[in-house]
C-alpha cells in the first residue's frame, strides 16, 4: 500500500510527475502539504481543506506532544481522527522545533534535553521516543529525528550535526514499528557540497521510504537555496519521493520541481493569510489596503477558491479591518488554493511537456514581483 | 412578495407557525436569526450558515454605517452580495447601539448626536437618515430608528423615549422608499404595561409590515421579560410577524414563542460559542474544562452538526487551549445548530399539537440547567 510511483520524467528539466501512496489515500506529486501543526490548519476547516484540494496535510510532533500529549490523541484513535482528517498526513519529527524554539537546549549523541517553548517545563527528545510517538500518533509519514544547524554555523558544528544526523537516522529506522506508516530521512549539511552529498549517501545506504532536504530556508536566499537543492536532488534515488522541507515562495517551489523535488510545505499560505498577504500570479496583494476599499474585484481573476467565488476585496479589507476572522479565513482560503492550482498547473505542464520554458518565466517574473504591490 | 403567511395557531398556547416572505426567499417561523453585526457571522461563512439551517441573518445599520460606510456596500451592489449571503437579511436601525456603545450622546426630538465608539468622530442619525441608509443596503427587512431607555430608568424618560419612538416611527415610514423592502416598528415601554399598551396601539396605527418588541433583555431578567412579552404580544396584530429583538437563552426563546413571537435575534450562540460555551438539551458545557482532556464524545449527541459529525470534545477542548481560531469556529457551528434545531423542534411542535406540555417541561429543565456543568 505504501509506496511511492514514478510517472514521468521531465524531458527538459529534472522535474517529475509521480503518485504516493499511503494508507489513507493517494497524493499527487508534485504536490503541497498545508500546515497543520497543532492539529488544525488555522481557521480552516477539514471540509474546506478538502475544498481547496489539499490532498495531504503536514502536521507536528513537538508541538502535539507537548499539547494535548500523544497519549491524548491516542485515547481518541489517533491523529487522523483527532484532527478529523481521513486522509495523508505527514508528521515533523520535532528536530527543527527543537532548535528554533527552545530557549534552553542541551544536546548529546543520546538526544536532547529542552525547556519548553509554553511553560519552561524541562523535556527530553530521542530518535527513539520521537519514532515511537510518530507511530503511535498513527501518521502516514513520519520523519527522523534530525539536527538543524543554524545558517552560517561553523564548518566542525555542521559536520557533527549532520554526523548527529546520520546516527539518529539509524536508530530512527530501527525503532520504527508502524508498518502502514512510512519513514523518511532528512538531509542536512547546510550549503555545503560535500556535506550534503555525505549525507546523503549514508541515509540512502539505511533505505528510507523517502527522502527529505532539511536545513534550508533558514536565511540562505533563494539562489543558495535552489544551488543546494540542485546539488542535492540528484544525489537521492530516483524512484523515491523527495521531499524541501518548509519551502516556499512560489519562485522557491518552482525551481525546486524544475531540480526534481516532489513534496513541500510551508507555513507561507496560511500564516501570510492571517496577515492580509494574498498570493497572486501577478503578484501579491495587502487586503487592508485603502485601494480596496470600494473595489469590486475579487483577489484574484479566475480565481476558483470560495472566497474568489463570493467575496469582493472590499469585503475583505472590511473584514480586516474591523477585525472579523473573516478576513484571516477568506485570505487563507484563497491562498491555500492559490498553491493546489500552483502545484496543479505545475502537475499538467509536466505532464504535457510544457513546464520547463513555463517555469523559467514564471520564476522570473515572481521574483520582480515579490513586494506586495497595492 | 412581502408578507406574512400565518400557517396555524396552537390550541394549547399563543403560540404561531408562519412563512415570512421576503425578497430573498421564505423562512420558517418561528425563526431565529444569527447575528451578523459587521456584514459577517464571528468566524462562519455564508456556506456553512447555510449549512447550520439559518434562513435569514442580521446585521447591523449603525456597524456597517461606521465601518465600511453604507456607500461602499452601495458600490459593491448592497449588502446582500457584500456579504454573499443571498437569502433573507434584517438589518437593525442602530437605535439600540447608538444608546448602548457610544459614549457620548446628545437627543432631541430631531435625532441624536453621538461619539462614534471607534475613534469618538461626532456622528448625526435621524429617522430619516437611518431609513435611507437601510433603503440603500437594500436589506430585506428595516427596523424604525427607536429610543431604548435603559431598564430602571425614571417614568417620565420612559414616557420621553416611548413618545419619541412613536414620532421616530411615523417619520421612518414616511421616509421608507424602498418597495422590496419590508419595515418594522419597534414597541418600546420598559416593563410598563401601559406604557407598552400605548406605544403598541400608536404604531398599529400606522401599518407596519411587523412589529418588533425592543427594550427587553437590558437587565430585568427572565420573569418580568416573560411577563412584558405576555401582555405586549396579544395588542400586536395576529397577521403581521412579531420579532423580540436581542432575546436570547433557550429557555427565553420557548416562553417568547408560547407567547406568539415568531423572530429572534440574539449573539448568545455566536459570542457563547467563541467563549467555549456550548449549548446542549442537557445543559452548557464549557469546552476549556480538563474533564473534557481526553473525551471522545462529541458536543451533543445526536446532534447533527458539523462540529459534532467529525470532532471530539477532546480535540476541540484542544483547540481552544492551544488558542487555534479552531476552537471558536466549531463551537460556534455548534451553537448555531443547536438554536436551529431548537426552532425546528419547536414548528414540528407548533404543528403537531404538542408542543406547550414540552415547552414547560423544557423552560424548567433548561432554567434549572443554566450554569455549565462540566
Amino acid at each position: 500500500m505504501k509506496s511511492f510511483e514514478l510517472i514521468s520524467q521531465d524531458k527538459n528539466s529534472s522535474a517529475r510527475l509521480g503518485i504516493l501512496k499511503t494508507a489513507h489515500g493517494e497524493v499527487q506529486t508534485p504536490a503541497f502539504m498545508p500546515v497543520g501543526t497543532a492539529g488544525t490548519v488555522k481557521g480552516i476547516t477539514p471540509a474546506q481543506l478538502r475544498e481547496v484540494g489539499a490532498q495531504i496535510v503536514l502536521a507536528n510532533t513537538y508541538h502535539l506532544m507537548l499539547r494535548p500529549g500523544i497519549e491524548v490523541i491516542e485515547k481518541i484513535g489517533g491523529l487522523h481522527k483527532f484532527m478529523a482528517w481521513d486522509e495523508p498526513i505527514l508528521t515533523d519529527s520535532g528536530g527543527f522545533q527543537v532548535f528554533s524554539l527552545s530557549p534552553l537546549t542541551k544536546i548529546n549523541d543520546d538526544g536532547v534535553e529542552f525547556a519548553s517553548h509554553i511553560d519552561g517545563a524541562k523535556l527530553y527528545m530521542d530518535a527513539e521516543g520521537v519514532t515511537q510517538f510518530q507511530n503511535r500518533l498513527d501518521c502516514d509519514i513520519a520523519m527522523c529525528f534530525d539536527q538543524c544547524p543554524p545558517f552560517g554555523c561553523l564548518p566542525n558544528e555542521l559536520k557533527d550535526a549532520v554526523d548527529r544526523t546520520i546516527r539518529w537516522a539509524k536508530r530512527c529506522k530501527d525503532a520504527h514499528k508502524n508498518s502502514q506508516q512510512m519513514l523518511f530521512a532528512i538531509v542536512q549539511g547546510g550549503i555545503d557540497a560535500l556535506m550534503r552529498r555525505q549525507c546523503s549517501l549514508e541515509l540512502i545506504n539505511m533505505d528510507f521510504d523517502g527522502y527529505a532536504i532539511g536545513g534550508l530556508a533558514i536565511g540562505e536566499g533563494h539562489e543558495n537555496m535552489i544551488k543546494t537543492i540542485g546539488l542535492t536532488a540528484p544525489l537521492l534515488p530516483p524512484d523515491k519521493p523527495r521531499y524541501l522541507m518548509g519551502v516556499g515562495m512560489p519562485a522557491d517551489i518552482i525551481a525546486a520541481v524544475m531540480a526534481g523535488i516532489d513534496m513541500f510545505d510551508c507555513v507561507l499560505p496560511t500564516r501570510n493569510g492571517r496577515n492580509a498577504y494574498a498570493f497572486t500570479m501577478d503578484g501579491p496583494l495587502h487586503m487592508r489596503n485603502n485601494g480596496h476599499i470600494t473595489d469590486a474585484a475579487t483577489i484574484e481573476r479566475n480565481c476558483d477558491c470560495y472566497a474568489c467565488q463570493n467575496f469582493s476585496r472590499s469585503a475583505i479589507r472590511h473584514f480586516f479591518n474591523v477585525g472579523e476572522m473573516m478576513g484571516p479565513i477568506l485570505t487563507t482560503i484563497h491562498n491555500l488554493r492559490f498553491y493546489q492550482r500552483l502545484m496543479s498547473e505545475i502537475r499538467t505542464r509536466i505532464e504535457n511537456g510544457t513546464f520547463a520554458q513555463w517555469a523559467n518565466a514564471q520564476i522570473l517574473k515572481m521574483l520582480s514581483l515579490n513586494e506586495p504591490g497595492n
